[in-house]
């Protein structure tokens, strides 16, 4: 940490924020400026960071600044390979291949489920998605079949070879979730939902994290250490747009996390491009791009009748649009040293 | 909701918005213009609104425009006078006082909340705030007294006639806290975490609902509708700030918010200063500018040492400072046909 | 400025900032902690300050960290008492006095800014607004009444004891109205605009700059520094409302700015509740809260007939309305210790 | 336009709009719903049209909502088909052909500027960008070599088959800059600088206008509005990245804006990586996913001493990153059905 003093700082009030580091524990280097005087705080103390903080409005101060990132485990420095790991039956997120999970928002029958399961598998999709517990913004709104979602998105995966990722959203559905469940989702709104990140981190499935519609990068890394802090490192991060004064757009996807969080974290990245556009006919451009930036996956929404979806039809693709896309992201996945897999060939009964 | 067919739609891609519309439930009223069609959606059935929104993205549609309120018991038309309760021992927020709840981010001992509520009382705040349950962005933070910190700040408030506001994070913690707390908070992070939104429906506590850091007024209100949905209708709004661009000040109080809410809605506002800005030296100037506007309320840090104070000391009011402010507001409060309570007088003794 | 070093740089690529640093002019400060290596920076030197800026992609660099601010006349530090400064016939801005500039969005007719100068001379403004020349985002909007707008609002000021400020687009707009203004307004848009603000900086006369859109306040201060640095000090800064996500208020009105911009600068400060917030019936609220924030001054769109306004009806005053405004700041000036101008005694003729 | 009355409107304020509409020359749809009662404007008639807006504070009125573009010459519907065009030399934009301007952020010497050419055009760039006129937020920056720069740009690109794209920032540059220069670029601060939108509409050259940073893309197509209705029609837009919230990064490339560009607008819109992200090592991401999303071209600050650079060094590419990035997008383009011009075969000498 770093105290920028006041150009006009006297003497006595730069001895008060001296005096006052070494209590907490720390040490303290002036560097005197021709303008100002910066002190540099040196050590590790976790005891007393808080009081450290106060300092940002002792006499004579302008500002604190932090110069060392408060996320550890998720740090790139823990792991500055990258995190490579398997989401369930060998597939693996972090390496040379982009992994696609794809299907509707909403669990709603098994038909549509079934329908969804099939037509991504065949495309080259390896995870199901789809809700049975629905955050919605409107108590009025779907809310989710509940465990008959999961019964359904479980069944429906395992007839097509694929694995499921769902949403969870708070603590106490997450173990009635497990038994069905390859990887838990935590959505953008409980991004800092601290008790479902710590009772994620005790189990040890996979969790998909997704960044909060106003959560800076820091901040999700930092949600992420909450899970890790508890023993579960089998994090995957999820760009998934942010909030801006661009209306046009449900969000604004910020495909620069890609490689930013590349750079800050060891921990795999992927794109939602459903939710970051919110609009079904730029769903693909906005994925193509994220490949092209370097992201280890997408999770994109695809139902079989978009326009009578219960959630999100807006922004689900029809699975023919799936396909082609995939078809694309094939051809630009070379670009960036990966691979996307191929579509199955289908026998003539299927 | 308005479809705002595309210029060049044509008459098939029109006819199948209609054809969907009366589906779905409900009539269309085309209006044909120069340049384009626009058809009204008029009726009432919630069963397919989902199908509705997927139009968005029906061929030859622009874009949907929504045109009601999807908030309805905290609509201003539900109580349009605006709704006056009690918080508790005849405490009235929403009425000619200006309430305001006072006292350091969190519990840290008995000395300290002790100190804070004697002060706050004097200079005349009615509440007592404090947290015993901190979300804190890093798992190495401080986190809170938990059960001790409830116990010690009831004392503290009936020590001093004030009542007790403290944060709710969890559904699990409902049950523990109201025997201790007179007002459950919602903090920013938790306002769409619609479990514990639920939970507090199901209570008789008033709740204090922080909006969301990148939250709208319409989202803010859709919140306070999940708890109403559940019978509880003492919801207090509360602005905190809203993360923008500028990074000087830690949020951007979004003073307008007091006015477009009591526009929309009947539920009282309060504004959160010290959120808001993060920045001791400021707090006033946004205390003061937030009454001037209109809030019905005020929510404070103060803090007995914010120097050594265990979190928010930058931006927590020394006891001094606050009756400073005190002092102001009673001065503004007559220009918007309000009042602050006085401070008390004090015997000699203390 | 401070380089911030990753935790795992080399000696060579912290040798090879060092060195850098050296020969741009400058000497480096290191401070070796735990996790990693800060280098102050120390010195002054304009000349090589964007090579300095570079190294902020060298090898081994996390990030530069800059700790002073890059504005010097607009600084506090110049004149910590404040600057006060008359606006003209005696009119002292920054002072005891909160000044009220008020009028049209644009003079549009003899009789609008005859009506208007009356209306609010007698309330109490002592400004006249109206712009007659105006920028629009549309090209087929009302682009103003241009020289004769001029004259138009001159002779209205003058027949009821104003002062005129009035919009200025362009330079080569700065002759031709230096003669009818006295005070030179520069818009939102044009805040950057870099040959406007050095034409102004060039004459004698005050300039109301108004913040841009997405301006931070550091890059409005260095807006400003180009004009001091022409040799024209009489700055008046404006803050008018900023782009956020939130869509129901045309912008938000960072009330902040006022407090902030207060501790880094000396020039007077006011606040534009009309643009800041767009929608009439929650002017008065924006502006009674400026007022409360400590803002110098206001300046208020009112109109004679706002429903047939030619550009921003919606957001005008009706005279009754700022008369009743006018009386609501006279009560909480004093809770800043300033004061408001009285209404006029009206004669019988009058 | 549509009027969206309160739920509680009376029969008075409706009758009022209804009157209000038809004097200004348009007719009025009602919609009575359930709940309220909307208003369909139809109709055209520019001159009463900022009349109709002030109808957005008429009483009963919740709000006005627009539903056809204010653009019109831009819009999509003048030509479906999509604008392609001649930059110079047969450089067709818009077309099959990404087409990538590169080079400094300045031109700074005869030696950088030659060197910078040669590089880029080697690589496949089809432009040289460099800056004469600089805009620097401070006026103690480094503000161009004036015409000087033009000189030495133009004679780089010329040594090197290379068009030339240069900054104009006042209308009192135009003329000056026409002879040496292909492509006049707008900056995003001068987005809304109409006076220069104007001075550009009325000659014959390509204008790059780049998006203001907290432009919406409607804004980005009036301000090209502006320069169409003079008469030229060759407007080029490009995303360098709006501000957000999140620091990080220097801007938000908002790579969304690609695909609603083209949905929008016939116009090509390419995109600026460099100030879209502002950090070197990230700049080839970002270039390959607008490319991926559908960019007609790409704009890229390329320098041959990057830490050297009078201005944006921290952004700029090394000749040899640039090579390699141009090599990725060649890979990438038929995805999205495009090419990539080749690199050039050096003879022995070169």
């Amino acid at each position: 940490m770093i105290v920028n003093m006041l150009s006009g700082a006297t003497e006595a009030e730069i001895n008060h924020v001296v005096d006052r580091i070494k209590e907490c524990g720390f040490q303290a280097h002036l560097i005197r400026g021709e303008e100002r005087t910066v002190i540099g705080i040196v050590g590790n103390s976790d005891k007393h960071r808080s009081e450290l903080e106060a300092l940002q409005s002792a006499p004579g101060v302008e500002e604190l600044v932090r110069i060392s990132h408060p996320f550890k485990l998720a740090a790139r420095s823990c792991r500055p390979e990258g995190s490579v790991f398997d989401l369930g039956k060998g597939v693996m997120i972090g390496g040379p291949e982009v992994i696609v999970a794809a299907g509707p928002c909403a669990v709603e029958s098994a038909e549509q489920i079934h329908a969804s399961a099939q037509s991504v598998a065949r495309a080259g999709a390896k995870l199901l998605r789809g809700g049975a517990f629905k955050p919605r913004s409107s108590p009025y709104s779907f809310q989710g079949l509940g465990r008959e979602g999961l019964q359904l998105i479980r069944e429906a995966a395992d007839a097509n070879g694929l694995l499921v990722v769902s949403e969870v959203m708070d603590p106490s559905q997450v173990e009635e979730m497990l038994p069905f469940v390859d990887v838990m989702q935590v959505g953008a709104r409980n991004m800092q939902n601290y008790h479902l990140l710590r009772a994620l981190g005790e189990t040890t499935k996979p969790v998909l994290l997704k960044r909060g519609m106003s959560a800076t990068l820091e901040e999700l890394l930092l949600s992420a250490e909450y899970i890790m802090a508890g023993g579960n490192y089998k994090v995957v991060l999820c760009e998934r747009g942010i909030r801006t004064f661009e209306t046009y757009t449900r969000n604004t996807l910020d495909i620069a996390a890609i490689p930013v969080v590349k750079q800050l974290s060891h921990l795999p990245i992927i794109a939602d491009p459903s939710h970051g556009i919110g609009r079904r006919d730029k769903v693909a451009a906005m994925a193509r791009a994220s490949v092209a930036a370097g992201a280890d996956g997408l999770i994109i929404e695809v139902h079989p009748n978009p326009e009578r979806a219960l959630s999100d039809g807006a922004q689900s693709l029809y699975p023919d649009q799936f396909a082609q896309l995939m078809a694309e992201i094939r051809i630009i996945a070379p670009a960036v040293g990966r691979r996307v897999a191929d579509q199955l060939t289908m026998n003539a009964n299927s």
